[in-house]
């Protein structure tokens, strides 16, 4: 992977399409390079020569030495033309221009790279409103001039979001490490942003904007190396009609869908905002405050009200409310007026000033069975408010040891009061549901993750290929039930005996060797529905009955799809009722192969009940996603039943992670149902399908 | 009802325990009324005398006239104490004193009201802040001095959180045309605030926040009397624990939770609030927005990524983006810049200036079909942001045929912008989320509320209460198995033919009438769980086999419950398999009786899957009421299954709530299940208890 040191800390840097009119990009962005104090080498570059802002302007490209970075501002067509010419000078190429492959221009685009490319040139873009960086530092944006320095990377998908976004954190008081606009993606992407981010010593946590992925293997293989100091929100837009439990009944129909976006995030520690308001408030938060080191959280009120709706708050986003009576009358007894509650929220009366709250934050941030506080006040009518704003500043800074967020309810006061907070970094809010939600964030990105443990399966891998070999040779795409079982039992599954005949003698032969009773069904690529073509019969007892369920599925096949071809029979041991479950794999347009689960029929088709993983996936987190789904307790053992044995299941999806991992060529796969005993699990019908190959 | 005409425009006030210091409440109260521009006559009273701002300061409430309210300020014991007094001379007193029942002073409350009514006043509060009224006007209050008069009332059961909201309501620039404190609810409840409001003129949108309601029921019919023109945002509070899904196995354990109170706000056809800051979002939305004519939402935004925010939340907000391509072209077509998109999100491109703003806001206002408009702006680096809003602001005044709803994203300036169109009156929003939220809301409050229609439903009373009677005479509080039934029969529900038997020529008998199959099982009220005793026999073919099933319950029962007084057997029709469902009635502390329905077994246990409404509930409720549940589509027929008879469940939950309110005894009851075929349905058990008599 390349370094991106030179564009993120230009030492020269030239702007292809330098404009001499104020208000034009190519004029704004040579402004915002000069007034964010960039220390490097600046290059304006315009035909017409002269002057733009006092610096010398050159006519071409040709005529200035070697830069790291090149700013073009000029029409689509003139860039493509240049762009060689640039890519002899420059190492990177940051294309602000628009027109190409978002309106179509895929050819333009492609060109575009391909000439940058030859000279070794990476570009950045096209479609971008630029890039900032502290390091530098420099604003090479046509974005808003004056930004704020601080720890946090903003990488947007999206122009002028993006653009709007410098602004929004400046009003938020954020400051940024970097912002960086990825456009079109043509050449540079997250990817590489993220590597690069990850090294660098300004920043702390990451907001990415996207709007899709295509190399979204890339980017979780990337995002899993995030060093653990470090954060990343990310808020992916696009969810709507891709709801992947809209379509749940078939599990390839889920590929691309936004419920693998949020498996995929979850998998790599990246923390998913539901929106822009959230994900601003996440990382600013998270910018500012120490990690929890415990889940006890404590809410100070003057207002009985607030502190019930931070309450409700905290159990919808599962914070833990500090309820330890004796530690929470120790600690605050000192402090605590007539008629005040020692119950969490901590009621310390409309009657509480500065120095009351000064009182009992010290106390808090004092305890150290509290490991976390939302302090809350409702404005008064009386002016008390710069006190307490005060009190909050000065007691956050003296300790600083736990996060503390702060909301003020109330009317311009409190407006200027949450102002003033933030700008000396301390996360305060107007609404107490974000500050919840900012405290749940910072919660979920220090969570400890574990590392991830794949342990070698035993595959019987050359039978599994031979078996895919054989279907290309026949140019299948889709696997007959026996080859599909054979397979999952070579990947180490637990699929009871079944065989492959083609005669009643076989059968019978088979059915005595597997034991009753037995279940037969056509084998025939012709053939989908087999039950409602008569292609089944379950229950099979004895020698006879094998005889008469043989004929009966060759004469009704025959009879109603008489033009498919039926290659036998599969015969396979009845099994005995269980949980019946499901297992998939597919193959997701952005992240490749995925595994899915739930619990079969109506759990999967009606209730929508399922659970994803970006495979392979190691077994600690296949436990997880197990348990996500609703239908859980019936696996752990409901009205009295036992616990199934949930470690089968697991296994049996890591198996299924691995094999499809291995095997490039299985497109899709589903196990259904996976009966589950309280003790084994078994395969009882499986379709697999191999991709076209090319 | 009382007339609280006097309240809320009162002639004449009287401040029981004004004071002559600054900041004191008493001090406070007399100055903001007086700078309120209160017109009627103000007496301040307190024994010192002298003056307070100005005026005459009486020395006990015998000094003046008679008075509409009095504040009583003073501490709690002198409160009750003098309250006859200034009962008889006033019509309301606003007790803002606290230290009542909120911190346990039970007695002095009710001595304080009582002492109140005595003498025919009533009592807002105690523990208020006071009362605002733009009718007046009139600012008793202690809160800020300066409201902003508008068609908005706030009804707070928390007085610190109302203060604070009298700032926030400002800061928002929304105009109140009332505030009112509630606090303890002594005396004066929602119910009569609500009613008052219904009919005052000033008030259209009516914000409410509660924690309890000890009188549900009542609130409930007086919300019905809403009229149409006026809407009703709740903020209930106190969501935690309560969580009904979470204890949803046993219709009882389910009083008194927070879904009764979903249900019961949705069936009063009020809107709930998730969080204070939604709550406020919706009031001056709806406060300042015409009803939507029809579903078709159009987005235009500068920005494709917000543009995808926007739409990803209308999905997620059940809004209809309009997606007619011919109209959206037509409409757009004049206005539309190269490389826009007419795709809704309507994107006129980075480059839309005030004029390509106006123009398209132009077109979507004039456009029939268009119904409501998100306009979306992300600040761009440039200062456009004054013709922005310009533009924004004309086109909305000039029109207002419908709903629009402004997002400007981005830093100060936006904050600025967003300031400016409040002031006049324009929904605007930093967050695009909290707009369409905000729309959302709208199109909720203004959705069609038909009629409630209760057809008599014809019960054979008599009987119900023979059987009630006959309970109560044995002391017994749970019914029998078999009176259950014959009650539910009586209310005209489909029971299958049982008999209650005493010996086995009986129940030979009873099995040949019914037909075989049948199912016996022990009547005992010492027997619950009459399956792990031996107490039931099902699928019972003949009379040989009824002669051993009776002897065989009897034996098994007096062996393992050997205490247990054996009443005898009930015999029943075994019925075919359905799909088994749930319909309880419990009596829950706020709403008296309510109904619940659910799927039987693991949906209601495990899935936490089931829906409530306050009884008796119209059909047309009840056919929402079945909808709501995650398994509907199991009864709408899922994997080539017919449609069940769901008309049958609507008809069986409408008898129930007929029953549970018809007759006030019966506290709990539980159907389950109900089988429901393709045509018909069939109560198979039944539970009911009736409440202790006092």
């Amino acid at each position: 992977m390349q370094e991106l040191e030179a564009l993120f800390n230009p030492k020269s840097v030239a702007i292809v399409g330098a404009s001499h009119h104020e208000g034009k990009i190519g004029h704004t962005v040579v402004k915002n390079i000069i007034s964010s104090g960039y220390k490097g080498k600046i290059y304006p570059i315009n035909p017409k020569g002269g002057e733009i802002l006092g610096l010398k302007v050159y006519r071409s490209i040709e005529e200035v030495d070697n830069v790291d970075i090149a700013l073009i501002v000029v029409p689509a067509h003139i860039a493509v033309e240049i762009i060689e010419d640039v890519a002899k000078k420059a190492k990177f190429a940051i294309v602000i221009t628009s027109g190409f492959s978002e309106v179509g221009n895929i050819e333009g685009e492609k060109k575009l790279v391909e000439n940058a490319r030859k000279h070794g040139m990476r570009v950045l873009g096209p479609n971008v409103f630029g890039i900032y960086s502290a390091k530098a530092p420099i604003n090479a944006t046509f974005g808003p001039e004056k930004i704020r320095k601080g720890n946090i990377a903003v990488v947007s998908q999206s122009g002028a979001l993006g653009i709007a976004m410098i602004g929004r954190v400046a009003e938020e008081n954020i400051g940024l490490s970097a912002i960086v606009s990825i456009g079109n993606k043509a050449d540079l992407t997250e990817v590489e942003i993220l590597s690069y981010l990850f090294k660098d010593d300004l920043t702390k946590v990451i907001f990415l904007y996207i709007e899709g992925l295509e190399n979204g293997r890339e980017f979780l293989n990337i995002a899993k190396k995030k060093p653990k100091e470090k954060s990343i929100i990310v808020l992916k837009a696009g969810r709507s009609k891709a709801g992947a439990r809209a379509v749940a009944s078939h599990t390839g129909s889920l590929a691309g869908s936004d419920a693998i976006f949020d498996a995929a995030f979850r998998q790599a520690g990246i923390l998913r905002a539901e929106s822009l308001e959230d994900g601003l408030n996440w990382v600013t938060t998270i910018a500012s405050s120490p990690p929890p080191k415990g889940k006890n959280v404590v809410i100070v009120t003057n207002g009985g009200g607030l502190g019930v709706i931070a309450a409700d708050a905290c159990e919808k986003y599962g914070l833990h409310l500090f309820n330890d009576m004796e530690v929470l009358r120790k600690t605050f007894q000192d402090v605590m007026p007539e008629f005040g509650s020692y119950k969490n929220p901590i009621d310390i009366t409309g009657q509480a000033g500065g120095e009351e709250y000064r009182q009992a934050l010290e106390k808090a941030f004092s305890e150290d069975s509290i490991h976390a506080i939302l302090a809350l006040y409702c404005e008064r009518g009386d002016a008390e408010l710069e006190e307490i704003r005060d009190a909050m500043a000065e007691v956050h800074k003296k300790y600083g040891n736990k996060p503390a967020l702060y909301t003020i309810f109330g009317g311009e006061g409190a407006t200027h009061i949450i102002q003033s907070l933030k700008k000396q970094g301390i996360p305060a809010f107007s609404d107490v549901e974000d500050a919840v939600s900012a405290l749940y964030a910072l919660y979920k990105v220090h969570e400890k993750k574990e590392e991830e443990k794949f342990e070698e399966v035993e595959m019987n891998e050359e039978k599994i290929r031979k078996i895919i070999e054989e279907a290309y040779k026949e140019r299948r795409h889709r696997l007959l039930s026996h080859e599909a079982k054979e397979i999952l039992l070579s990947a180490g599954l637990d699929v009871p005996p079944f065989y492959f005949v083609k005669s009643i003698e076989e059968a019978i032969d088979s059915a005595n060797k597997i034991g009753y009773p037995v279940a037969m069904k056509v084998v025939s690529e012709g053939i989908i529905h087999k039950t409602d073509v008569g292609g089944v019969v379950l229950n099979i007892e004895n020698e006879r009955e094998v005889a008469e369920a043989y004929e009966a599925i060759m004469e009704n096949c025959k009879r109603n799809v008489p033009k498919a071809r039926i290659r036998g029979v599969e015969i396979s041991k009845m099994l005995e009722k269980g949980v019946e479950t499901i297992i998939g794999a597919t193959t997701d347009i952005s992240f490749g192969k995925v595994v899915m689960f739930g619990l079969g029929g109506i759990y999967v088709e009606v209730m929508k009940d399922v659970s994803f993983r970006v495979a392979p996936v190691p077994k600690k987190e296949i436990r997880r996603m197990i348990r996500e789904i609703e239908s859980y307790p019936l696996l752990e053992g409901v009205r009295g039943e036992k616990r199934k044995d949930i470690e089968g299941i697991v296994d049996s999806i890591y198996k299924v992670g691995m094999l499809v991992s291995k095997f490039e060529e299985i497109s899709e796969l589903d196990i259904n149902p996976l009966i589950v005993y309280e003790k084994g699990v078994k395969v009882v019908d499986a379709r697999m399908s191999i991709k076209v190959r090319k």
